[in-house]
């Protein structure tokens, strides 16, 4: 079974000498979070995850089962939710307001590439749920608030959110699911919608679907959608669930990995709902937590690269075979090996950065003072958006195939666990958009966006790094016209913290790290 | 599920209008081979896998079963084997004196080509065989040649290479297995095998293991191997089945695919085999075995890169899905699947011919009068064997993946049967010698050998290749100095056989391809 050690110091390495996110404790939204309660609940995390959910890796590709419309996660799943729950984690970044932690964005980002890592499949009911919950928060009504928010922000009841149906995947557009208006406000809602992740479980009270449906004289394509919030059980006026809603899950699909996550079919057969946000801005509603889905599937396949990476890393350094030049036996003294593990150590770091980096930014969008700070970190997030999608996750299936690589024939066999992350990391290239749409958002949309302002500021922050470059560590030449969290810190990077140690013998699983 | 339409036309082209295997049937080994026949032996196979083996694409990936040291393979496959054994089409390019029907060796790559597009995990059994009588064939001796290579060569008994122990993966020097010679000139084999594929089945009465071992007293490492056959049940005096050998096999892996290749572990306790070839040999006799087996792993890698192309393709044709700039709703249309289809079929067309290149020349090593130009044959097979089973196997995978990805999430699930090519298709970039192994043996063997004679050969051709391109198609300039069938057909091909159809879509299988 693959097995899993949170890399503390690494994620320590990004977050303070990278990115020196210390600073965000300056906004006022953090100024209860300092470095030390970061630090403090990350290593407690890292405890519980390594703990009690890695060891669940192989349960989970034994798979959901599903009859009569119940689904039945697998084995340690529930109680691991519980403690998971209880303890506070799935809200550890949603507003205290709700319920939540208050703690950073990319906090919880930390948290979730290792769950995702300890367990991937265990990790997407509860990022469907914050998904969920940042969109009801962004485009809700206070009722909607008080009904829902604060059961999701805290991970009590499960969300997710309803789009695809069968002839409506990457084309949105083609969504036939209908909402009829009822005298007493609601709606009825009728359809079916496919690939459902986290649609029926076992492991909350209620689920709160998000389902993107038609008005009546809705015009076609994706104007004419509207978002309606539609619970598994009927909310009562004091918050608790009552009557069963007429939303069922007919089916789970046979996937290639990912075996725990339920995948759904869901049919709305009169199924009471709620308008969310306006009529026809469906899919600007979903775009809220789409943006922020894209994120999460790159830590998805972050979490990939970091387990596919650190097992073989091991695995090498374990296993002999044949002999080297050297006259070692171990293969990670094998040239090709070595070539693989660094490769496989290098992206996995250089991808942590780049979806921590647009995480941050994500923090300083919405925190910081000043608008024009926080117009630029929101230009910072939505170039990043796609590339941390699309690099973290191809990055994730390549890893993990190397991985096998790595194992040889044994990894082609169950019992190491290493070809299940190869399968479970090849839905992360395709799901909340393919990456060859993210392509089509980065060069169509993103390049040409506000004439072109996100390729001028990554462009003009490389020829800042470059000038700076030049100069001596110690130089006075004023930064960047960047937000200062990314320079200072760099130039620390290059000064003191990070010593490259000189190992004779590849150092797993840190090999660039500064001392805890 | 995963369908399969033998690209016949495109196979013809390779074969006679790139390579012009026409030529063969100059060789005295092939004097009653002409074209027509071989055209004939394509497309009646083709018909046969097509129709008959394809459909099995499912029921493989349920699985063997394994009670009690027996193994049951999937459903059909008993059916099918004793159809195509007794077709002769495992015997295709055997010698006609064991009772193959003498094809060329290339022709016998072709069929299995399209017997791993049909079904790649029951190709394994036949391959297997092959490559035990191969062996047998060239260290055995006549005994060893009338009791098994007549049996092996038609398929009617199955083989096995024992190579693989828990501690000797791709360190083959690390064997353990010991081989005490008895009274009656027999040898006492004693020893645990591992990976061995079609080591236990229900396909045939009989099978062969080919087995090394060392004799007491040999030296450490590969020098010390010697290689024995081992037969399931001891062959009687007039070639037939008799008592049962105690070569048991006590588990079959659980594995990411290729589930229909019974996987086994075989205990070997005290059972009985015969030295082939010289003590101290072994190594040398199974490379005689592995070189052919590794163009062999290469053959199926290219068949999953047909299979994934030519189902991606059917599929993009198929599914509407958003507009294209054109206005057109299929997939294929859309600029980035289009990019990824025309992508696989340019991989799979150029993997097809270096590996019936590498093909055609075992042929003309084998069987040219002239000693030179079997030597300068024998150059263009050890420098394409690396090349053939890496290229075509990575090839194979990262088309697969990229089929899933042309499918999108509908791939991800198990009906289309298209993650099951991705499953299947990793296991050849590994065994038969990992591709970090080809690489190793491209780099430091064959760019040495011979003083560097397979390289030179290489620019040399390609030189000439290109001062002919020069030229009008019409030059009477002397071809380089190579073997003619590799020249002459190109200036047809570059000439008039290949007819580039201005096609404005996609048109599949064929996009360059002469009429039938």
């Amino acid at each position: 079974m693959a097995s899993y050690s949170a890399p503390v110091s690494e994620i320590r390495f990004v977050l303070d000498d990278v990115l020196d996110i210390g600073r965000l404790n300056a906004l006022p939204a953090f100024a209860d979070v300092g470095l030390d309660t970061i630090h403090g609940a990350i290593e407690e995390a890292a405890k519980l995850l390594e703990e009690q959910l890695a060891p669940l890796h192989r349960s989970s590709d034994q798979g959901c089962t599903w009859a009569y419309g119940e689904v039945r996660t697998p084995t340690g799943y529930r109680e691991f939710y519980e403690r998971f729950q209880q303890g506070g984690w799935i809200g550890i970044s949603q507003s205290p307001e709700y319920g939540g932690s208050g703690f950073p964005y990319v906090v919880g980002k930390v948290i979730e590439e290792m769950t995702c890592s300890a367990n991937v499949s265990f990790a997407l009911y509860p990022t469907l749920t914050t998904g969920c919950y940042e969109a009801i928060e962004s485009c809700g009504d206070e009722e909607q608030h008080r009904l829902y928010c604060t059961k999701l922000a805290t991970g009590e009841w499960g969300g997710t959110m309803c789009l695809t149906e069968p002839q409506a995947g990457s084309d949105v557009g083609a969504i036939k699911t209908r909402a009829l208006p009822e005298a007493d406000g609601s709606y009825r809602i009728d359809g079916n919608k496919i690939f459902i992740s986290s649609g029926e479980h076992d492991l909350t009270e209620n689920i709160i679907h998000l389902v993107l449906a038609r008005l009546p004289d809705a015009p076609p394509g994706v104007r004419g959608l509207s978002t309606f919030v539609v619970p598994k059980f009927l909310v009562n006026a004091d918050g608790t669930p009552g009557e069963r809603n007429s939303v069922r899950c007919v089916s789970i699909e046979h996937k290639m990995g990912l075996h725990g996550s339920a995948t759904c079919s869901l049919a709305f057969e009169a199924a009471k709902g709620w308008l969310v946000g306006k009529p026809g801005h469906g899919i600007q509603n979903m775009f809220v937590m789409m943006n922020f889905a894209r994120i999460g599937v790159g830590i998805q396949g972050l979490g990939q690269c970091e387990l596919a990476t650190q097992n073989a890393i091991r695995y090498a350094r374990d296993r002999k075979q044949g002999k080297s030049e050297s006259g070692s036996e171990l293969i990670v003294d094998h040239p090709d090996v070595r070539r693989m593990l660094l490769h496989m150590k290098a992206i996995t770091e250089g991808a942590r950065v780049l979806a921590y980096e647009t995480a941050t930014y994500v923090d300083i969008a919405r925190n910081h003072p000043d608008p024009a700070v926080r117009e630029e970190a929101q230009d910072w997030v939505e170039l990043g958006t796609p590339l941390t999608k699309s690099f973290c996750t191809d990055s994730g299936f390549d890893l993990a195939s190397m991985a096998l690589q790595v194992y040889g024939g044994h990894g082609y066999v169950q019992e190491h666990g290493i070809e299940q992350i190869v399968r479970d990391a090849k839905i992360f290239c395709i799901y909340e958009g393919t990456n060859g749409i993210q392509a089509l958002d980065l060069v169509r949309r993103k390049l040409t966006l506000r004439e072109g302002r996100l390729p001028s500021r990554f462009i003009s922050a490389v020829r800042g790094e470059l000038e700076s470059s030049e100069d001596s560590v110690s130089s006075d030449r004023p930064c960047p016209p960047r937000w200062k969290p990314w320079n200072t810190p760099q130039r620390k990077f290059r000064s003191s913290a990070c010593k490259v140690r000189p190992t004779p013998r590849l150092v797993a699983p840190t090999t660039c790290a500064r001392s805890r």
